[in-house]
């Protein structure tokens, strides 16, 4: 059991001897096989700032909760001016429910994007497929916060949910064509 | 297209010679090669069918939002015929229950099936866990969606979970026993 | 720092040759290997023991739904007594808020803790990344459920915020590096 973890982990630390590459090839190699590495590399930069984008929207969240005074714990009300402040505020749970949608859509592309970028994809393809979901989803929240009138809300949703499935469908193909 | 993911599979399956592979042995690789690789596979499987299950799931809110007139936002309200149905509606809450319950078990499986992937498990106890929480959370789904009668939906929650506590153990298991 | 991530990828896309390691190689490696492996495991360690309270939480809830006699679905209150028993309680909503805010901040943890495990991290500040946010973490759910005082909750919680946003940089720079 124990070998096989530490050949992945062995694998993506990159530390040990993979073979008997010398110190001159690695060291030449890095340049030419960035152009190979361009869809995975592409793919952490579109998810890592969506990340980012759903952090700051938990920040937003807290920021509107203190300047609508509308608390969910009674003990962050009582801090905060009384009791009365444990309440509901049509303005946070707009935030939450902005959040809550990203976690339904931007958690599972972190998954699928991941897969996908192993299936050595057109990386034209592959970034198309990466940029229109970051787009779709930016516009998304902000659509959502500044309360855009419908359906562009709606519209950026289902943009962005065309790559996802688009990918997910790649990935069972792949392990379709496999057998 | 298939042969990245075969190596990333080959890679992290960790049987496969890494070695001395000839171009010739390369081309012929795949067909035993995915033997090996059988785990991943039907991880990716499972798991990619759960990620369309829950995006069919937001599908389906939506749908029961537009028939019974139910939407959590004044904007979308306006253009579906008035502010009167911003409103919470017990279907629609009852779909947002089972896409929440999905977020809370199947995206930890995400996770914890990658990783157990890697550990060389027994190809058939490995399927066994992926094919458990697959038809668990299936029914899962449907006895939420169709109400079918206490206590399937929980039993079927329960059993769904037993892989994914068995997956989390046995990493954990092969971290303390790697040191 | 980049010629790890390179690696991986490269990996990962399956194109390069892993050279010649011989078989001697392979089996007297682990040993020593293991100490590069420290991160990933380190990360393997703090988030799966995460899910699994994460887990516990679901438990968690459950119990308090059956004590209180509050079920959300009415098929679970006529059960245990009758639709009275389908109501919402302020200890179940708070154990569910708990479980909510683990999933804004556990799951996107898992995905830049395991990309951040293959940057080559030093493996000190690595652990203090993770261990930052795992001490964070547990402070901020046993902060829910005990009803602590504000704001130690919030405390905790921004706390654990920083090893990830910090994780998030240093993805961000990697991949703009290797541009």
């Amino acid at each position: 059991m124990s070998s096989d973890l530490q050949s992945l982990k062995l694998l993506l630390t990159g530390n040990p001897p993979l073979g008997q590459a010398s110190e001159g090839d690695r060291a030449r190699a890095p340049a030419n096989r960035m152009m190979d590495n361009e869809v995975f590399a592409n793919f952490l930069l579109y998810s890592t700032v969506l990340v980012i984008k759903m952090y700051l929207l938990a920040v937003i969240t807290g920021q509107v909760r203190l300047r609508k005074k509308a608390f969910a714990n009674p003990e962050d009300a009582l801090k905060h001016g009384g009791l009365q402040y444990c309440r509901m505020d049509p303005d946070v749970e707009r935030c939450r429910r902005a959040h809550w949608n990203d976690l339904e859509n931007i958690l599972p592309f972190l998954f699928l994007g991941s897969i996908y970028s192993f299936l050595d994809p057109d990386p034209f393809i592959a970034w198309l497929h990466f940029f229109i979901f970051f787009v779709g989803r930016i516009i998304h929240t902000i659509a959502y916060l500044v309360k855009l009138r419908a359906p562009i809300r709606s519209v950026a949703y289902t943009i962005a949910q065309f790559p996802c499935v688009s990918m997910a469908l790649q990935i069972l193909w792949e392990v379709i064509d496999t057998w």
